[in-house]
């Protein structure tokens, strides 16, 4: 077991394996996570708060009587957690299953209020504020597919026209210019992800929103809304969806320590901001997400949004230290044979991502990972795992080339790597790129 | 505390306040547990199949290692026990967030699938099957809101026209002739409850089917998909989706003694049903719902699911006698002043569930309930808890007089509630309705 004394508890294992919490053992080797982007352990005191409330606040939220209401205050208690992490109200809150509905529920906002504004407006003749014809999304071309593919779909379906702007192959940045030229008069909805997956790369999401808020104040104009998916930033950097001036912001739990649920946040939800429900029901969350309110999972996420709030800083600058050893010692081991493709001139990056290839003929990243003996990362986004050796196309929009993009190994850092754990990881990957080029 | 004798184990509080399975303490009183209609507990192997889940198969499902083949290997395990519960093969179970978002994909599909076939069939000329102009979806007076309110909303939005075939206010059954007097060429989907929640009367569902499948069969019909929302039903009586012949069944966890997510079964998705997701993302659950699996609640559906299929007559059997019981005591305290509102001629009615009103100008439901020291239970859905003292529209609808339905609980054993617990919960009842009578 590697040493880990930084303070983070140990989570002994109950069923298949003994494991810390990055580490797991499997025939006796003790594997070590490096795939913290793609999905984190929970932290103990989370797995308690979901614990207690799967014993205690199983009531139905909406019932008139103690169970009920000890389990709605478990839920007010998490919704201002939550909404302290990302600079909000607690009215501003809104959970959802996940991540992917929280985007999925913002691109049916924006559509739905396009035709909404555009049917008052016909109803106000002479009143037209280019709010006809159809809505128009712009996003960026490495978006998580629960944006893409909902713009696409919607492009398809003829009820949206959509715009992927490409990030900056020199930057790996969506631009702030880019984005404004791309505005049309039918523009409702601009949805850039607040870091990339991949790449770590952290977009202009305040810069873009500070332009459009002067268009925004021309009379004549349809307002255009501002969202971001901070999935991956959450914990890894501070977020502040006022500083950021976004009017919608994706929050999902299991990317900060969290359980397999999400919120959004809206600013003023109904009121400040449109929110078009995309399920009825219930008239739980205000009617905005019906439906039982998972009691147990919110407990989790309330309290994992709580020790973001709390210590973030230490949170930052361990991955940060961590990040830049394993890069320091990646580069003394490999040299002139490797190459960051989570380096950017001018280009701030998370503090837990390096996305990294190691150049070689036989060296692709899916055949490193597949004979590492400790490591365990991923080429890229979990849900591409199925695509194989094709190289990242993220990678390829920021102008990395195909023969290293095919080579890429995304390791991505968390709150309980070690150093040694970095030492360990570097071996490994020496031995392994050791034995393949051997083999060739 | 009363006997728990029956073998159901107990479950120690940690925070709050001390409560066995079906008991809540407050102020020293022991308090009675009979809404399990509105949710139940979770069972002590539930949380523990959970809790194993939250510590060691927290890897994303779609990883390409360890970590994501333990939870990918926990999610079939849970897809095959469910499938079981229900009948059906684990190809057939999508997993969600919870019933309300199954049932809103089970209509949102039906109008979709009607588009593509008015779509297709005006591709290829002279092959008309009807399907033009608007789907025609057929459901029941007295569903949950989360078929009801989807099904006012398409019809709002001219997406849909629906019919709300009234029960009967002799059986409080839809009746099945009323369901196929109400079909049109262009009728795409029929969905009715398995079991009303406040009534506890079981729907002629396999019968609607039978008629169905027979219109079916006509080479120039379009299709008509079937649903049954089984939230009540499930837990309390055998439900085989390939018995009542449904295309489309809802699965909610949290009426089952499981966590707070749920499961569509559909026979067959994608090849001899469809199912058009509403959300799109990363490609889980064969992309008919994407987003990163919510392991340890799949984990707690699947241990659920596995206990109803064993345990299920004796869960039945049980409630069975408990509520009989329950009626009887009801029955020799109150006499003449009782009237059950879950006694139908011909009708069959949920093991678990009573409702009864006690006859009286201040016996109110929820005058009665908020006067009782021990008893926790329900005037209805607890989704409208907040109608205030309204009488239920579902009462109404099914025949019970509206100074009855005013005065109406529901009373909702569980496989926890003892006979000591209906005798504390009559005698409570006694001198509450004592106390209001005197007040009066």
């Amino acid at each position: 077991m590697a040493d880990k004394s930084d303070g983070i508890g140990l989570v002994k294992g109950h069923t298949f394996t003994d494991h810390t919490f990055h580490h797991y053992s499997e025939m006796n080797v003790d594997r070590i996570y490096m795939d913290c982007n793609a999905t984190t352990p929970l932290e103990p005191e989370v797995i308690q708060a979901i614990s207690e409330a799967l014993q205690d606040a199983w009531g139905n939220p909406s019932s008139n009587y103690i169970a009920g209401a000890k389990a709605k205050a478990i839920i007010n208690q998490s919704r201002e957690n939550v909404a302290r992490m990302v600079g909000g109200k607690a009215e501003d809150i809104v959970f959802t299953s996940g991540g992917t509905e929280a985007n999925n529920l913002v691109l049916h906002t924006a559509v739905e209020h396009f035709r909404k504004s555009s049917r008052a407006a016909e109803q106000r003749e002479g009143h037209q504020n280019g709010c006809t014809g159809r809505p128009h999304i712009i996003t960026s071309n490495v978006e998580h597919d629960s944006v893409k593919l909902v713009a696409e779909r919607l492009q398809m379906d003829g009820k949206a026209d959509v715009t992927f702007v490409p990030v900056s192959k020199v930057t790996a940045r969506v631009e702030v210019d880019d984005v404004i030229a791309a505005v049309r008069p039918n523009t409702c909805l601009i949805s850039v992800m607040l870091a990339n997956n991949e790449t770590g790369v952290i977009m202009p999401v305040r810069e873009i929103c500070q332009r459009i808020k002067s268009l925004n104040k021309r009379p004549e104009r349809l307002r255009i809304l501002l969202h971001t998916d901070a999935a991956q930033a959450l914990g890894k950097i501070r977020v502040d969806a006022s500083e950021l001036g976004v009017d919608y912001l994706t929050i999902v739990g299991h990317k900060f320590y969290a359980p397999r649920i999400g919120a959004l946040y809206v600013n003023g939800p109904g009121t400040t901001t449109p929110l078009h429900p995309m399920l009825f029901g219930g008239g739980q969350e205000r009617n905005f997400r019906p439906g039982t309110e998972n009691t147990p999972m919110i407990a989790g996420l309330g309290k994992a949004a709580e020790l973001v709030t709390s210590n973030l800083s230490d949170y930052e600058s361990h991955m940060q230290s961590t990040k830049l050893y394993l890069e320091e010692r990646l580069q003394a081991i490999f040299t002139d044979k490797i190459r960051f493709n989570s380096h950017y001139p001018g280009s701030d990056i998370l503090p837990n991502t390096c996305n990294v290839s190691i150049l070689g003929p036989t060296l692709q990243g899916w055949r490193v990972l597949s004979n590492c003996r400790r490591l365990l990362a991923s080429v890229g986004a979990a849900c591409h795992s199925d695509s194989g050796n094709r190289p990242s196309h993220i990678l390829l929009s920021c102008g990395v080339p195909s023969e290293v993009a095919a080579n890429a190994l995304r390791l991505s850092v968390g709150r309980g790597t070690t150093k040694a754990d970095v030492d360990a990881v570097v071996e490994d990957l020496r031995e392994t790129v050791q034995l393949l080029e051997e083999m060739n």
